[in-house]
C-alpha cells in the first residue's frame, strides 16, 4: 500500500527532461503523462524531449490507426482491441485524437466508458489529445506522443481519430496499419466515406454487425476491394464491439498485415516516409518562422491588401515576399 | 436556333488565356468550365490564369461556405439556396468540393438531382471539384476557381464541402460566411461535430426539421451559442430543404451576417487574412520545390533513414536539411 499512498503518488516529478524520460522508460504513468503534456502543449522543451526520446534506440512500437465516421463505434472498438492485446500479454498505449474546441479549450471525450476498465491496468496507457486545428492537429504533437509511449515500452499503440477526409489521410501517414471502421445505418455516411477510405485502409472492420444492413456494407466493401490490384488486399472483418465479438478476427487481420509489412519491406518504407514527412514539416515550419522574423508581418499584410484591392495576383505577391527574404 | 446548334456549340475554345478569361467575363459557360479545369488540374497555365483573373478589379462575389457531416442534406440545401438567390435575380456559382478517390480518379457526386433543375439556367454555374488529398484539397485550386466564378459575374458563390474537422476549418478560411448544417438522427454525429463547429459557424441550419429530435438539436445549439460573447452570435435556422421550407429564413440570416461583416469591417479583414494565407502557402510551396531542386530527394531520404534507425531526432535532421539549403 505504501507505494500507492497519496503521499507517494504526489512525489514531485523531476524537472529534468532526461530524468523524466528515464522514468517514462521504466513505465511510470505520471512521467509518461507529463511528457505527453509537454509535447502536446508545444512546450519550449519539445525539441529537447524529442532529442532525448530519439537518442537511445529505434522505435519498436507497432502503431495501429483506427478511423471512421462519428457513430461507428471507434472508442468501443479501441477498448475491445486493448483487451484483446492485453490478453496476449502486450503492453498497450492508446492515443485518442479528438477534434478540439477553442471554445472550451479541451478535447471532447467520446464514450470512454469501456476504456475505464483499463484505467487501473499498469500495462495500459490511455491519453486523449486535442487536435488543434490548422497548424497543430496530428501533425507535430502526435509523432512525439508516439515516441513517449514507445519509450514507455508499449508494444502496440492504438491511435484513434474521427476520420473523414483529411484526418484519415493524416492517420494513415502516422500508422503502420490503418483500420477503417464502418457500421450499417449511417445514412449516406458509408457512401460518402467511400472516396477516401480505399486509399488508406489496410483492414476494414464492419462494426455493429448484428444490425440490419451490415451484410450490405460487407458486400459493398467486397466489391470495392475486389478491384484492388496489388500485394495487399484489405480484409473485411465483422465485429460487435459492444459485446467484444470479433476481437480475435481483428487481431488476426492486424497480425497478417504486420507480417505482410515486414516480409515485403513495406514497414521500413512506411516508417522512412513518415520520418521524411516529419523532418520536412519541421523544416518548413522553421522557414515560416524565419519569414516572420525577417520582415515582421507587415510586408505580408501589405501584399495581402494589394491582392484584395485587385491588380496584384497572389503568385506575384509570393515572389515579392520571397525576394524580400533573400 | 443557329447559336445553339451543335456546330456552334463546338466552336473551338480559344487557347489564349486572356481570350478565355475575356469569354468567362461575358459569362460563357464553356470558358468558365475550361478555366476551372485548368486551375483544378494544376495546369502550367495556373499562374497566368490567376494573374489574368486578378488584373482587372477586386473580387465582388460573396462567398458562402456550406459544411456539415455526411447525411445532413448539404446538396439539397445548396440546391434550395441556389433557387432562393435566383428568385432574387442574382447570378449564382456553386463549387462542390468532394473528397476524391484516387481509385477512380474522379469526384464522388452526391445527390445532385435537385441541382439538375438549374442545369439549363444560364445564370447558374455549377461545378464539382475533386479535393486531392494532402497537398491539394481546398487549398490551391479553390481560390482560383472562386476567382473564375467571380469573373463570370457571379454575385453569390456557394462552396459546399463535407465537413468534419479540418475541412470545416478550411472552408471557413475561404468563405465570407460559413453555414454549418446539422440534422437530427445522425447518431452521435452532432455531438462529435460540436467541437469544431462553434469555431467556424456564422449561421447554423438545422435541416430535416420535420423529423424527431430536430428541436433537441436546436436547443443544444442554443445552449452552445448562448455562451458566445462577441459582436456576432450565430443564428439558428430550421429548414426542410427537400421541400424548400425555410429558404427565405436562411437567406435572411445570410444577409444579416453580410451586413454585420460590412459594417464591422470584418469582411475586409477576412478577405485580407484569406489573401495572406494564400500568398504564404504559395511561398512555402515554392520553398519546398526549391529544397527538392537544390538537393534532390536523396539528402532528405538519408536523414529519414537515420531517424528511423535511431540516434538522430527529426529537429536536428531538419536543421541539417536547412543548413544544406544554405
Amino acid at each position: 500500500m505504501e507505494t500507492s499512498s497519496p503521499a507517494a503518488r504526489r512525489d514531485p516529478l523531476p524537472t529534468e527532461v532526461s530524468e523524466l524520460v528515464a522514468q517514462a522508460r521504466q513505465g511510470r504513468p505520471r512521467a509518461v503523462a507529463r511528457l505527453i503534456s509537454l509535447v502536446e502543449n508545444g512546450s519550449p522543451l519539445l525539441r529537447e524531449v524529442t532529442a532525448e526520446l530519439c537518442a537511445a534506440r529505434p522505435s519498436r512500437a507497432r502503431v495501429i490507426g483506427l478511423t471512421g465516421s462519428p457513430g461507428v463505434g471507434k472508442s468501443t472498438s479501441t477498448g475491445m482491441l486493448v483487451q484483446a492485446f492485453r490478453k496476449l500479454g502486450r503492453r498497450v498505449g492508446v492515443l485518442a485524437v479528438d477534434p478540439s474546441s477553442p471554445f472550451t479549450g479541451g478535447a471532447l471525450l467520446g464514450d470512454r466508458v469501456r476504456m475505464q476498465d483499463h484505467a487501473t491496468d499498469p500495462e495500459v496507457f490511455i491519453r486523449s489529445m486535442a487536435s488543434r486545428g490548422h497548424l497543430g492537429g496530428l501533425s507535430w504533437a502526435t509523432p512525439q506522443a508516439l515516441r513517449v509511449l514507445d519509450a514507455a515500452g508499449c508494444e502496440v499503440v492504438l491511435v484513434e481519430t474521427v476520420g473523414v477526409g483529411q484526418a484519415e489521410v493524416d492517420i494513415a501517414s502516422l500508422a503502420d496499419t490503418t483500420v477503417v471502421l464502418l457500421a450499417p445505418g449511417m445514412g449516406d455516411g458509408v457512401q460518402a466515406a467511400k472516396a477516401g477510405i480505399l486509399e488508406v485502409a489496410d483492414v476494414f472492420v464492419v462494426n455493429k454487425a448484428d444490425r440490419d444492413g451490415a451484410q450490405a456494407v460487407v458486400r459493398e466493401l467486397r466489391n470495392m476491394t475486389a478491384q484492388i490490384e496489388g500485394p495487399w488486399r484489405p480484409p473485411i472483418v465483422t465485429t460487435v464491439a459492444s459485446r467484444g465479438e470479433g476481437a480475435e478476427d481483428v487481431v488476426a487481420a492486424l497480425d497478417a498485415h504486420l507480417t505482410y509489412l515486414e516480409e515485403s519491406g513495406e514497414l521500413g518504407r512506411r516508417r522512412r516516409v513518415r520520418a521524411r514527412d516529419e523532418i520536412e514539416s519541421i523544416a518548413v515550419a522553421a522557414l515560416r518562422t524565419r519569414f516572420a522574423h525577417l520582415h515582421g508581418d507587415r510586408r505580408l499584410d501589405a501584399l495581402a491588401e494589394r491582392v484584395v484591392a485587385g491588380g496584384l495576383d497572389p503568385y506575384t505577391a509570393a515572389d515579392e515576399l520571397m525576394d524580400a527574404a533573400g
